[in-house]
């Protein structure tokens, strides 16, 4: 690739992002389109819409950017949950080691690179990029040791940062903990795998074993029921009516489509009354039928809950199990009624679904790859030589159409990852949007940063791959060779990804943007010393990332369920990943170059960098993983001298409702209410994420009205 | 290697087995080595010897055996405790599962391997051992799904067999934790990373923090005293002492050797009133810097006690570390007083050191392996040819050598690993043992197995090694073609093998004995389908053994501590591992033989076999970590109903006594006394378990009087 070619794509970028953030500041103010760039705040507060044809609506403003930029960790934290917190602080960690990494070699690694060999320099549009790799330097250069510092530096800001970083998110995760005192889920622990008996219902054998067990703590239980096959009806009927029928609202379908009168229908209960009256109807001996073997156990203390939740019951481990349960909303209910004695045997399956899926994706990302290496294709093919000979079109193709197919294609990704994590079997949304956004991870550093070198070093010379099998010590070397001359690609891929426009999802996508934000800084990170001319590029995606996500959380996305902070886990470990395979790589091509003094010193940089990480997992990772006994003993505590007890068991034992989302029943058809509609919605939000719907507004919630609010906004 | 020289060394090893079953047989008889032979027994009920001199004592009789062979499961479990049952089962696992094998082998498989090819049979003890084994068979043959039949049977006996194994070793770990009433250890947490803090000492900070979050279940506390430095100048001094005066009993060194009347000199406290004297005596401002950062906290239930081991404590997690304190002759003392907060590093360290060792034995084994293709050799070094003309010299090198010189060089490894174990800083000696068992099996495995398949195809043909690092995908296939032609070698080794004489040992040596016994089982898996003929053998070794290890358990081997079965997780995974390396040889060996119904039938028999492993751990392992709550709950309530809890309290509160054993202080000599003896002797038992020392005599132990017995014990 050439300098001309980068510039273009420089260009083409700078112009369609200046372009889409005046559109936006625009939008945003039409009122029309308040509920789609203001879901956030309107939930909040209903924003007044007078004055609707003033001049000021149609004129670009920067407000917005300086608002986004002003905001607090606090308020972020107030308003978007810990995750957005910790998604904040991962953009601004990124942008303070890379400004660190930025200076560092662009003032002291970049010179060396350039004037590494000793070529005529004509600074042209048409000067090739690789004089500005470490490829250009000289073997057995003095110089390297710069290259060595340089990794030094990198990989002790990096580190300094990390330990500060987790040290605060893990104090904000343990704020958390202790500000969440009206939160059910402490109370709760989820039981799978209760026992079948012929004499008794589940319900009684719950009440039997946590009574006789748990007898000082145990509060009261709540039997999950079986209602997936009904969701199974509803979610299929609604997907043949927009097959039949696109560009209505789905919502209508069980009005007219296929239950209108019909015998085979639906009937929707809007309200708690008719809830409690369809249980009272079932409650015949139907009722045991509908009954799954799990059930939420309430207990009178956090910290008994949490006991209960830890270790094994019962001397068959498969029976009994206990878990924390999520927080109401973050339940999800048709995952939990799966035999936890089959959950092994999904997870194996999908373990070995995404394997494959991964290994598939392969095929279409080394085509793309083949793109950029056009001229070496035009060796290969001469016949495409006639088409390719403009110099326009070669600019493009090779500086634009790769990154192209690649975001097309990884289109695909994400709703695929969110279905094998929902078959995974996870008891919670939050969780098994967390699974999926590793499995996206795993797919993006294998598919787009690893395939991407390899194959694109087959172009190069089909032996590279032969030599990659022949012996693993050589992995790094190959890399070495692969990565300075894959650079030049990435540095594209960096600028197309700057248009940043998936707006109006309800819950914010963690499961694309956290993989897409360490993909980006794994690029960098391993191009730092390599090829440094990544790096600002990369350091005006994170800038322009980081007001564009902070607007976003701010201004758009509901926050309805969260982790509470375990996506720094990810950001942790994909970091440390990153920054020794760096080390790795520059080992690699020190090796190549042959010297011995930076070899030498880089070898005990992984090994330090190594234990930190392990001293990392020692001293933090066990608050993400269990709540300490200590802090939820004195929440009891603080509860008990302030006599709220008695009214928190209330709330704690009406916090989960299975069937105010969920309770159909076959009957007589009604109209289908808001109420069902937005399940309808949500089950596939999460699913495909960019998916822009605007007769949906998103809702608010308080502790009580989680779902009524979304009921009552359209009508406004 | 040729039929001959097998039967010279079965020839060989016969007659050593033999001479040696009837030298113990007459040994055993004697009144002199009564207290080597019986040590078991011995601790229980002091035998009469009366009539010395009846010729009944010089006569080999066959009656141990028998004895042996009748002892119930109960009786073993009774004498060795669980571990000892389970190392019983394992041959009992070991000897059904092969002899299945044998007979399908022996009678399908091995006639098929024979006739393979049209080679005229001459039956002479001078015919290879290559015509046994599936090299002989012709490729593209269809009489191999003979052979992957056999590998079905093989399989599905395995896991059944395997399966009802594991079934009822959980039922009698239940047993063993329900029978075991007035274990201390139930009621006992030991927590490490108690806080520093300048104005409390830490049995201070203990008792605060225990009443303020466990009021209602803490019962007491005991703090863990540093003594570690003393204990090291008593080792290091005997040690010294040894090397100057060989020949002499290591426990008279202190009374004359260093400390006689010097100012250097150790008084040994041999009575409880007298350790509460000294302890007294530290009672000042002293006692303070003897405390270390652990402590024991006694709880009022087991229950509690499982709950306060759980989880994690304090928002640091490297303070307030709880664990199940493990049986009071269990602890292992020196290993509590080390920080917490450094004992991560330790076990990379360790790790590290153990990996870098078991590549350091690759060398010496390759040596070895050389030896047995003595005529390969002779091509490439022609200067041997001369001295190994002669056909006995060669038969000798060939089918004895290697063995030997493997067996000389795997002597150093127990030693090594049990230090390493030692440093990892595990808290019970048990855990200790067991770390090490862990390590021998990778190290046996890797080096005994992988590198004289490996090191064995070098000298084949130097082309082996290469195309494994050529393609990875190669491997089965590379084993495969190794593994028929190092057959020969390993059908010498469990003739070897046979002559188990290592009598005289305190407690059983778990860490080197499962090594071994799943070693062999390892051989005989991969063996079986490829070269049947490994199998008679290998049966004759494991009933051999199954006698011998019995006799020595019921009547040489005394139970100090145990794991709780916990070895059988050790043997399920060496098992598993065995049938699927053996299923991936196959695999291979049919790709190569281009039987595609074969390879095509194995492929779902990996998967099934993986599925099996994975739903043993499901339903089984987690008993093995945790103590189920049902169980403890239910044993404090009888012991609650039958008023025995004060009892037990005290009973518990005094168990753990670190003084007993190692309180030694500054002063003026005193004559050393038996305790202090059997302190030393105890610290090397472990460490090298094959030292034979006649002049010690293993001690019993109940409930109450732990090492009293075994102090009174030499005096009678």
């Amino acid at each position: 690739m050439i300098l001309s070619a980068l510039l273009t794509s420089a260009g083409i970028n700078t112009a369609v992002c200046v372009a889409c953030f005046s559109l936006y500041s625009v939008l945003r103010k039409q009122p029309s389109l308040l509920n789609v760039y203001f879901g956030q705040k309107l939930s909040h507060v209903p924003l007044k819409c007078n004055d609707p044809f003033c001049f000021e609506r149609f004129v670009p403003s920067p407000s917005w950017i300086l608002k986004a930029w002003e905001t607090s960790d606090e308020e972020m934290n107030a308003v978007g949950g810990l995750d957005a917190l910790v998604f904040d602080r991962t953009m601004v960690f990124s942008i303070r080691i890379f400004s660190i990494a930025a200076i560092v070699c662009l003032f002291l690694v970049l010179p060396l690179n350039y004037f590494g060999q000793e070529v005529k320099h004509t600074l042209t549009p048409g000067e090739s990029l690789e004089i500005f790799t470490i490829e250009n330097v000289k073997e057995g250069s003095k110089w390297l040791w710069a290259h060595c510092l340089a990794l030094y530096i990198i990989t002790c800001s990096t580190c300094t940062l990390l330990y500060f970083e987790y040290k605060y998110i893990t104090s904000m995760r343990l704020a958390y903990i202790r500000s969440s005192i009206s939160n059910p889920s402490y109370f709760t622990v989820l039981v799978r795998g209760v026992p079948w008996s012929e004499e008794e219902a589940y319900s009684e054998m719950v009440a039997k074993f946590f009574t006789n067990y748990y007898a000082s703590s145990y509060l009261s239980h709540q039997i999950v029921y079986r209602s997936g096959v009904v969701q199974k009806l509803v979610t299929d009927a609604e997907k043949v009516y927009r097959m039949l029928k696109p560009g209505q609202n789905g919502s209508s379908l069980l009005r007219c489509g296929i239950c209108g009168g019909k015998s085979a229908s639906f009937k929707i209960l809007s309200s708690d009354t008719e809830v409690d009256k369809e249980r009272r109807d079932l409650n015949g001996p139907n009722l045991r039928d509908q009954e799954c073997a799990a059930a939420l156990v309430f207990f009178r203390t956090r910290y008994a809950a949490l006991v209960a939740s830890q270790g094994i019951k019962s001397p068959n481990p498969m029976l009994w199990v206990t878990d924390l349960a999520p927080e109401p909303r973050d339940m999800y209910w048709s995952n939990i009624c799966v035999p936890y004695r089959l959950l092994w045997i999904r997870k194996i399956i999908i373990l070995m679904a995404s394997i494959f899926f991964v290994a598939f994706f392969l095929v279409p990302v080394s085509l793309t790859q083949g793109l950029v290496h056009l001229d070496k294709l035009q060796h290969t093919f001469p016949f495409l030589r006639g088409a390719l000979k403009r110099k326009f079109i070669i600019q493009l193709v090779t500086g634009y159409l790769p990154s192209v197919v690649l975001i097309l294609f990884s289109y695909m990704v994400p709703p695929i990852m969110m279905l094998f994590s929902t078959m995974e079997g996870s008891i919670s949304r939050s969780g098994r949007k967390k699974s999926a956004c590793i499995k996206i991870l795993y797919f993006m550093v294998w598919n787009v940063f690893f395939a991407q070198t390899i194959s694109g070093s087959v172009i190069d010379g089909w032996s590279a791959i032969d030599q990659l099998g022949k012996n693993l010590k050589d992995f790094p070397n190959l890399l070495a060779r692969a990565v300075p001359s894959t650079a030049t690609f990435f540095i594209t891929f960096v600028l197309w990804n700057k248009d940043e426009s998936t707006y109006g999802t309800m819950t914010f996508p963690y499961h694309t943007e956290f993989p897409r934000v360490l993909l980006l800084s794994l690029l960098g990170y391993t191009c730092s010393i390599l090829a440094p001319l990544i790096l600002p590029p990369l350091l005006v995606y994170f800038f322009l990332a980081y007001i564009v996500y902070r607007n976003q959380i701010l201004n758009v996305y509901v926050t309805k369920y969260q982790t509470g902070g375990r996506y720094w886990i990810i950001v942790h470990k994909a970091t440390m990943f990153s920054v020794v395979l760096t080390q790795i790589i520059a080992l690699g091509v020190f090796g190549l170059k042959k010297s011995t003094v930076a070899t030498g010193f880089t070898i005990p940089l992984i090994i330090c960098t190594l234990l930190f990480n392990e001293y990392c997992r020692q001293r933090f990772h066990p608050v993400f993983r269990n709540n300490p006994a200590q802090v939820l003993v004195e929440m009891d505590r603080m509860d008990e001298q302030n006599g709220r007890m008695k009214e928190i068991y209330q709330k704690v034992t009406s916090a989960y409702c299975q069937f105010r989302r969920t309770s159909l029943t076959l009957g007589n058809p009604v109209p289908l209410n808001p109420n069902e509609k937005n399940m309808l919605q949500e089950l596939e939000d999460d699913v495909n994420p960019a998916a822009l719907r605007p007769d949906q507004l998103p809702g608010s919630w308080n502790e009580h009205t989680q779902l009524e609010i979304e009921e009552e906004l359209p009508n406004k």
